[in-house]
């Protein structure tokens, strides 16, 4: 696998753009994506019972629908609790969007993202919609543009491509995505769209992309707290000329690392750019009873209020760690627990076999004070392992999402 | 029922005693509560994996023996992550209480709350369960010293007595209590002790404390951790006289209503004591499919980070609140929600059937900057009634968990 500088228009026969039309107060607030021929589908959503009507939307698309076209995202405005108004808006920038295109409205995906509860500004959203189609484009820059018109409080923006060879042909997988979780008042939302021209059928594409985000989107915690408007997308359109790829192909196992990756490095990117996070976190569990306990154990840790605000103090508090493994529901035995601290000022034991050790304090908080720490627990349970991501949760957590939405 | 001055004395036959030995720097730390006849015992324990050692004990003690007598409480160190030595100090600790009472170790439960990792410092220890012993008292004050020396960062002493008329005979319920959650580094415990003079037995009184914590600790978060040593005890000696309790007596509501009382106000003094608490939220959800959909739902409310940070900004996120709910697990339909935020300053509707209203901005903000606030979410789905009870996210939280342990 090699990563190549790129985004969404790395694969062949896809074109993006991103426009400003009105619905922010400056920055660009509307992308497509689109591809010359129809692509296979699939996509993950949100469980949050209270859906956007774009994810009502897709999922019906995803659902139904053999083939789509295009993608097409507005920022600033969640089209959430928004009622039957928001079903009919979703509707319309699909068949807008179709129109601009020559395609009919069911080949058109719609993703919203934004304040909750306000319907959507449709005549700016008309004329985005014309201006992107207008300027759709392969090059780099128009990848890069419609990454960021997909921002809301994001301070960059997060794009991974890379290029696998498979039987001799050139195989490009490639994504941007906009970050969730310390969020900006009513603006929640993980979004991540995936393009690649590997020739691969909607099933297979969808049980892919199903095992994938169990260690990639589902392995980062920022404040635990899950959108109405949460959906990964994943169009592949078969322009590489591939063979069909399957869990048959001698060299899927190639092509499925790749795409783990590309989730992988978007969700890590997702919890780097956590509004008020200073720290980046990766807590890797080991030698638990199987994959499934180690997720768990990982995620629990990564996911306490008690153990990120300790990271944030540069704190070696342990017996947090240890408390949060404890309920995380996963079943071990506490005594078999080591626990390790790591970063780029060295590495430090803290706990041994579950029994708190007479570390040294001062490199403790020197490797604490990084601003990349590594926790590792290692149990003694059997084979599982599993890595979370997260950041600390610090005063300026509060700030933002304290402050008023006006 | 009756609302009466006192504590975990109130109830005939009770005394205790709370002392100073040496854990804590200055303030009482050591706590005895015992009985003059035999007690039958119902406990409820943490669900975390990681128990520290007076919980295993406990637990088994409240498995096994038919009656207890004494209870032994120490604040400053939890005897948790301490393994084989923390299980003999924590067997010392009843055997010590026990010869100071003439009564032998399996009639002692013994509590813990304090630092974790750390082994208990055993010959203060010793000195404070004589000295404890010596001035047991069933003195009202005698409780207040008793529920003092089981605070650790607690700023105020919790405790609830009340007293009910049961065929001509005046029974009595108390409580005591410590706070959880908004916890000191590493001071990670809820504590609540109940006596009572009634005469039940074993089975009844498990089964009643059962279903009571179900409404009351259950329903409060302060900030989802869930610690190594959280311990519901409740301890009956019949010196009332009453006739035996249980769900077949004719006045058994009176008896269940009062004991479900102190529960739930020791419940929310716990909540109202939360560090870096500036605010005491009340949730409640009406309307629900059934009463376990309308726990689940106000529960999801309390313990959103994002809710909580929107109520210390005085926010009137209502989005966040519609967000909690629908990612809860439990099943409702998004667009039968009313949802109103009132206190001191008045009430406010904010959503109507899934719909925000245009309201009056000026009004909620005031409202919700009152110290005490009430949100009332109406579903149309049923009969389900739940309470909440919760506190917001403040920079006093980050500050407090943040600071370095020393």
């Amino acid at each position: 696998m090699k990563i190549i500088d790129g985004g969404v228009t790395a694969p062949k026969g896809f074109s993006a753009s991103g426009v400003y039309c009105g619905i922010k107060k400056r920055k660009k607030d509307l992308a497509i994506i689109a591809s010359d021929r129809p692509c296979t589908v699939a996509g993950s959503f949100t469980t949050n019972v209270v859906k956007a009507a774009p994810v009502v939307w897709d999922q019906h698309i995803v659902a139904n629908e053999a083939t789509v076209r295009a993608l097409v995202v507005n920022s600033g405005n969640a089209n959430a609790c928004t009622a039957a108004q928001g079903d009919a808006d979703c509707q319309a920038m699909a068949t807008l969007t179709a129109d601009a295109l020559a395609l009919s409205a069911n080949e058109v995906l719609v993703c919203s993202t934004g304040v909750i509860g306000v319907p959507l500004p449709m005549i700016p959203i008309a004329e985005g919609i014309e201006a992107a189609a207008k300027v759709l484009d392969a090059s780099r820059q128009a990848s890069l543009d419609a990454a960021t018109a997909i921002l809301t409080t994001d301070t960059f923006t997060k794009e991974v491509a890379v290029c696998v060879e498979i039987e001799g042909t050139q195989v490009h997988i490639a994504g941007m995505a906009k970050g969730s979780g310390m969020i900006h008042p009513n603006m929640a939302t993980m979004l991540s769209f995936i393009t690649t021209d590997a020739t691969i059928e909607k099933p297979v594409l969808q049980a892919l992309l199903g095992t994938s985000i169990i260690d990639s989107y589902h392995m980062i915690s920022v404040d635990g707290d899950t959108s109405t408007n949460d959906t990964v997308l994943v169009l592949a359109n078969g322009a590489s000329g591939s063979a069909s790829l399957s869990p048959a192909h001698p060299q899927w196992e190639v092509f499925k690392n790749a795409f783990d990756y590309v989730h992988t490095a978007l969700a890590k990117l997702i919890v780097r750019d956590g509004e008020g996070a200073g720290k980046f976190l990766e807590v890797t569990v080991q030698g638990a009873k199987d994959k499934q306990a180690a997720r768990t154990l990982a995620r629990s840790i990564i996911s306490s209020s008690l153990v990120k605000t300790a990271f944030f103090g540069s704190d070696a508090n342990w017996g947090r760690i240890l408390c949060a493994m404890g309920y995380s529901g996963a079943s071990f035995n506490p005594r078999s627990v080591d626990l390790y601290f790591m970063s780029e000022k060295g590495r430090v034991q803290v706990v041994e076999a579950g029994v708190p050790l007479a570390f040294d304090e001062r490199l403790a908080r020197a490797i604490l004070s990084e601003r990349e720490i590594v926790t590792l627990a290692v149990l003694k349970e059997g084979e599982g392992q599993a890595t979370a991501w997260g950041c600390d949760l610090s005063y300026e957590y509060v700030r933002i999402n304290g402050e008023y939405r006006s």
